[in-house]
C-alpha cells in the first residue's frame, strides 16, 4: 500500500501514520519527492484495509498495490478450474451451453423447450423457479411446484438443471433439486446468500451485478470460496449504462480480463445482454469468440406466450442456429460445441 | 400502451395482437400512419405487462402510457406522507437528521458519538450491526450484540436508531431492536427481502442501488407498500457513473422528481455519495436546499480509528458545524432543522 | 408522434395542441384511456421536432414512433453499402483491418510498421499526424509532416491510410494527404466538422463518442450524408461507464443493432476499448464474429518506445498472431480476412 | 510515479525500467514487498507520461502521484480567481445569474426575455446564435444575424451577455460581439477550439461534457489557461449515466470538488440537467447552497414557442421565483444575488 501525503502533513501526523502502520506488523518504506512524500507499508496489506488510513490527518490519497482477493486469484491458481456438473464439465475445451425459459410455466411447454435444446445441443436446462421481478405485480415464478416441474423434465432428457435461489432460506430447498445454484444480477452482492451457497458442495452460477465492476465481481466470488465452496462458475450478463438499444450492454471484454485474472470459468448470458432475441445469437458468437467457457440462454417453444422475457427469448429453430453457428466459431478457436441430434 | 406494427407487419400479426389484447378485457384502438401503424391498448395496461407484447410476430416497439407503480405514486395519495418515529416525525417542515457510526464498534464510543449526535440537533442515531462489506476478509458487523449496544445508547440518549438488516432470517431480530428498518444500496432489489419489512409493521428507510433507477426505485418502495407497510422513506445515496473523484455520484435531482412522483419522504446520504469527509456538509446542505425531508450522517469520535468508511465520516465538531450550516439553509426555504444543545 | 395528456389537462389545452399539430400539416387522432388521455400526430413527425410540443401546458408526455434519422436508415436503404478505397473495399464479405501506431512518429518506424501490418495481411495503415490528447502538455502530433510521411509509408507498402482530423481548418490540408478521413471518438458530435467532411468526396470513419448513444451516433452520420457524401464507416471504440478494468467497455452488441438499423459498414477499434495490448485480440475476435466489416488496430515496432498510447499496442509478432486468429474466424461465419505474406 | 513490477518480472526487466526513468533526469527509489517490487519515480513525473513506461515488459500497473494539471491547480494558486466581465465580477460573495433563451430568435423575443432576465435580478444575457444540434434536421441557430440581436438586447438592457463558439473558424467573428465566450458540452474536449479561445483575452465559460471525468475537466481548461487566457469559468451540466428521469445527471458535487482542486469559478447550468422546468428550480437551490459562482438558465417569454429546448425553459415568472429562492439559500450561505427590479 503507497500513502501519498498531502504536502502540508505536519511531522506529526506523518509519525502517527508511521506507528499505525508498523502497529499492525508491516514496515514502512518512506520516500521523500519535490512534491509530494510517499510512505510504502511492506507486508500483507490486506491488513491495512480495516484501518481508516485514507481518513487519518495529513493524507492526500492511498493506492493499494495488492489485489483485495486471494482465493479467486490466479497468482495462487494458475491452472484453471474445471467443474463437474453430472457428467458435464464446465471450464475444459468444450463451450457448455444451458439453454431454457425464463421461467418455469407448466409441465409440458419445459419438457418440450427442454427436449428442443438438448436436440440442438445443449448440455443443461436452465428455468426459474423463484424470479425476482422489478414490478410486484408481476408473476414471481412457481416455487417448489417449479422446481419439481425442473425435476420431471430433467428426468426425461437427462439435462443437469441451473435455477436461481434467491435468499438464504431457501437454499436448503433449491439446493435438494437444482444441479447448479444461481445467483442473480441484483444478489451479486448479497453477502448472506453468498456466505450460505458457499457452504453447500454444488456449484454456483454467479452473475455478475449491473453495477458490479469486474473486481468486486471477483471479491463476491470470494465470498463463496472463502467458506469452502470452489465450485464457482462467473457469468456476464451486461452492464448497466446509458445505452438502451439493447437492455444492457454486454461487457465482452470482462471475460478476457477475468480469464487472466481469476482462475474460475467464466459464461456469458447472451439473452439479458440483447434485451431483443434479434441479437442474441450475434451476441453469442462473440461471446464464443472471446473465450467463454459457457453460454445460458433463453429458449421456449413459444416466446409471444412466455409469462416473462418474451421478447429475449429464441424459438427452438432459431437456438439451433445459434447453436450451428458457435460450433463453428468455437472449432476455430480450438474449442468444441456438443452437436445437435441431427447432426 | 401504444404498440408500434413494424412496416412489413402483416395482416394476420394484426389480427393475433387485437386479439391478444381484447382476450383481456382491455379495448384496441388503432391509427395507421404514413410510414407505421399503431395500435392503442386502452383500459389497465399492468396487465399486459405480464404477456410478452413485444415478443409477438409483426410488433417494432412497445411504449407504456401508465406508470408502473400506484401505492407509491402521488396520483393516488396527492398528499405528502408523514412518518412517526417515537417523538420525531419524517415528512413534515422539520428536516431530520440521523447521525452516527458506519459500524457500530464499542459501547463507550457508540454513546460518545450518540450524545456529540444529539448535542447538535441530529435526532436519530444510525450505525450498523449487520454490515454488507465488498470483501469477506472487512469486518462483517457485531451482530446481535452491536444490536443491545445501539438499545444501551437508545435508552441512555433518547435517541431512536435505524440500523440495517441484510436479510430474511433476521428481519424478526432486528424487529425487536431497531426503530427503522434500513435496507441497503445492495438491497433495494432484494425482492424478498423487500417483502418481508413490508410485512412489519416499523418504517423502513429504503436505499437506492448504485445501478437502480428512480422508476424501479419507486418499484422496489412498492414492494413493501403491497405488503402493507406504508411506512417507507426513500433515501438517495449516490449512483454508479464514470467519476471517481467522489465514491458515487448523488443525483439531487431525483429528490425533486420523487417529490413530484411519490408521496413518500425523501432522505439523502451525503456520505456515501461522497466517500470523503470533505463534500459531506457541501452535499448536506445542497440536500436541504433541493428540499430533502432528512439526513442520515456518519460520525464518528475518531474517525480515524473507525473500522469502517473512517475517510468519509465527520468528527463530532465537523458534524456540528454541518448542523448549523443546514439549519440556515433549511431556513431560507421556510423548513426547520432542530437546535443543538447549545443553542 | 404520440402525446399523452396530463389527467388534469384542461379542455383548452387539449385544443391548442391540436391546434398546433394541425398547423404543420398533421393530421390528429385523439383515444381517451381510463386514465389518459392521448393524440397521436400523423404525418411526418420529423416536422414536429422542431416545435417544443413537451413544453406546452397539460402534456405529461412526448413518444416519438419513427426514427429521426433517414440517409442512414435501413428502412429506407436495404441494402448494405459498399465503400471502395483505393482497391480495398469496404462493406463486403472480406474484413479489413487497418493498424499502425497511434501517432507518426519518425519515418523509419511507421515504415517498418507498415510493412508489419502488410506482411500479416493488414490492407490498410493507420496512424494521427494531428493528435486530441487529454493534457496540453502530452505530445500533440507532427502535423504535416507526419502527413508527410504517411504518404511516403504509403508509397512505398502500396496501403491506403486512414489518418484523423480534428478541426475544420485542416480538413483541406488532411485531404489532400489521406485516403479516408478519421473523426475521433471525442469529435462524434462536433458537428461543423461533420458537416465540412460531408462536403468532401473522401471516405470518413466516424469513431462513436464516448457518451454517444446508437441513434445519436447515427444521426452524427446523418449529418455527414445530408451534406452529401454517403462514404462513411462507423466504429465502435468502447463507451464510458463504471468499470475501469478496460479503458473503455467495448458495446459489441451496437455491431449488430446497427447492422440492423443502418447500412453503412461497422468496424471496431479493440485497442481503444481495451487500454491494454492483452485484451486487443480476444476482442479482436469477439468483433470478427458478431460481424464487424473492419478493425483498426494500433500496431508499433517497439511499443515500450512509442510516443503515446504504448501499453495497448501490438508488436509485429502478435498482431500477426491475431491476425491468424481473426482470419479462422471469419472463415467460421463465411467472410474473409486477407492472408499474411508468409501464407 | 509509482511502477509496481510483475511477480514475474526479470532482473532486465527491472533494469531497462531503471534506466529508462534515470535517463530522463528522475531518480528511482525501489521497494521490494513479499508479494511485488514497487519503484517509486522522483521527480518530475508528468515528463514521464510521454513516455510508454506502462507498455514495458514486466510492468503490472502504474500509478500517478501527481496531478496532471498545474495553472489549473489549486496548490500552485490557493486564492480564488476573479473574472471581471464589464461591471459583474464573478467569483467573488455574489452569484451571478445569467438567463437568457436556448436559441437567439427574434429581436423582439430576446429582448423581451432579457429585460425579464434583468428585472428578476440577472446580471447576464445567455442565448445561441450558433447551435450545435443532434440532429441535422433541427434548427441550426441564426449565426451572425443572432450574433447582431443579442449586441442590441445588450445595448438595451445593459446585460453583458455569453454566446457560444462552436468552432475554430468562427472564433474570430464571435469574439468581436461576446462578452463570454461559452464552449458547449460536445466541444468540450475539442482541443483545437480550446486552444483558439486560450489565444483571445475575453472570459470563457467551459462547459463540461457528458462523459468527462473531473479530472479530465481541469486538463480540459488547463488547454486554455496554457495559451495564456486566464479566465476561464468551469460550469457543470450534467453528465450522462443510465438514469432517464432527467435529461442528464447533475453532478452537484463536482461543484464542491472543483472548489477544493482549483482556483477557477464555477458555475452550473440547471436546465441542461433538468431536461424539464419542473426541476430547474429545485436544482438552482442546490447549485448555491453547495458554493455555486453563478446560474446560467434557460428563460424565454414563451416556452412552447421556443424554436429549442423548449420543455427545459423557464417563463419569466418561474424564473423570479428561482431569483427570490435563491436569494434567500445565498443568504443562508453567506452569499447574495442580486435584487430584482421590484425589490
Amino acid at each position: 500500500m503507497i500513502i501519498v501525503l498531502r504536502p502540508d502533513a505536519s511531522e506529526e501526523q506523518y509519525k502517527q501514520l508511521v506507528d499505525k502502520i508498523e502497529s499492525q506488523g508491516l514496515r514502512v518504506h518512506v520516500s521523500k519527492g519535490t512534491e509530494r512524500t510517499i510512505i510504502g507499508a511492506i507486508g500483507d496489506e490486506r491488513i491495512l484495509q480495516n484501518l481508516s488510513i485514507d481518513a487519518m490527518p495529513g493524507v492526500e490519497n492511498v493506492l493499494p498495490i495488492l489485489k483485495p482477493y486471494k482465493l479467486a486469484s490466479r497468482d495462487f491458481h494458475p491452472e484453471k478450474s474445471k467443474i463437474q456438473v453430472r457428467d458435464v464439465v464446465i471450464g475444459g475445451d468444450e463451450v457448455i451451453v444451458a439453454g431454457g425459459p425464463c421461467s418455469v410455466e407448466t409441465g409440458d411447454s419445459l419438457l418440450k423447450t427442454a427436449m428442443a435444446v438438448k436436440a440442438a445441443g445443449g448440455k443443461m436446462l436452465r428455468a426459474g423457479a423463484f424470479k425476482p421481478r422489478t414490478s410486484p405485480y408481476d408473476f414471481q415464478g412457481l416455487g417448489e411446484d417449479g422446481l419439481k416441474i425442473l425435476d420431471e423434465a430433467r428426468s426425461a432428457t437427462g439435462l443437469p438443471f441451473i435455477t436461481e435461489v434467491m435468499e438464504t432460506r431457501t437454499v436448503e430447498l433449491v439446493y435438494q433439486y437444482a444441479d447448479v445454484l444461481q445467483i442473480g444480477a441484483r444478489n451479486t452482492q448479497n453477502y448472506n446468500l453468498l456466505k450460505e451457497v458457499g457452504q453447500t458442495d454444488k456449484p454456483v452460477l454467479l452473475k455478475r451485478g449491473m453495477s458490479v465492476s469486474i473486481k468486486e465481481f471477483m471479491l463476491a466470488a470470494e465470498y463463496i470460496l472463502s467458506e469452502g465452496n470452489q465450485k464457482v462458475i462467473l457469468c456476464e450478463r451486461g452492464i448497466r449504462t446509458f445505452e438502451t438499444a439493447t437492455r444492457n450492454t454486454l461487457d465482452i471484454a470482462s471475460v478476457a480480463v477475468l480469464h487472466y485474472e481469476t482462475h474460475l470459468p467464466v459464461w456469458i448470458d447472451p439473452s439479458h445482454a440483447a434485451g431483443n432475441w434479434r441479437w442474441v445469437t450475434p451476441l453469442a458468437r462473440a461471446a464464443v469468440a472471446i473465450g467463454a467457457d459457457g453460454l445460458i440462454v433463453e429458449v421456449h417453444v413459444k416466446p409471444e406466450n412466455a409469462w416473462s422475457d418474451g421478447a429475449q427469448t429464441l424459438r427452438p429453430d432459431k437456438f439451433s442456429n445459434l447453436m450451428a453457428e458457435i460450433r463453428k466459431v468455437a472449432e476455430a478457436i480450438g474449442r468444441t460445441v456438443a452437436p445437435g441430434e441431427s447432426a
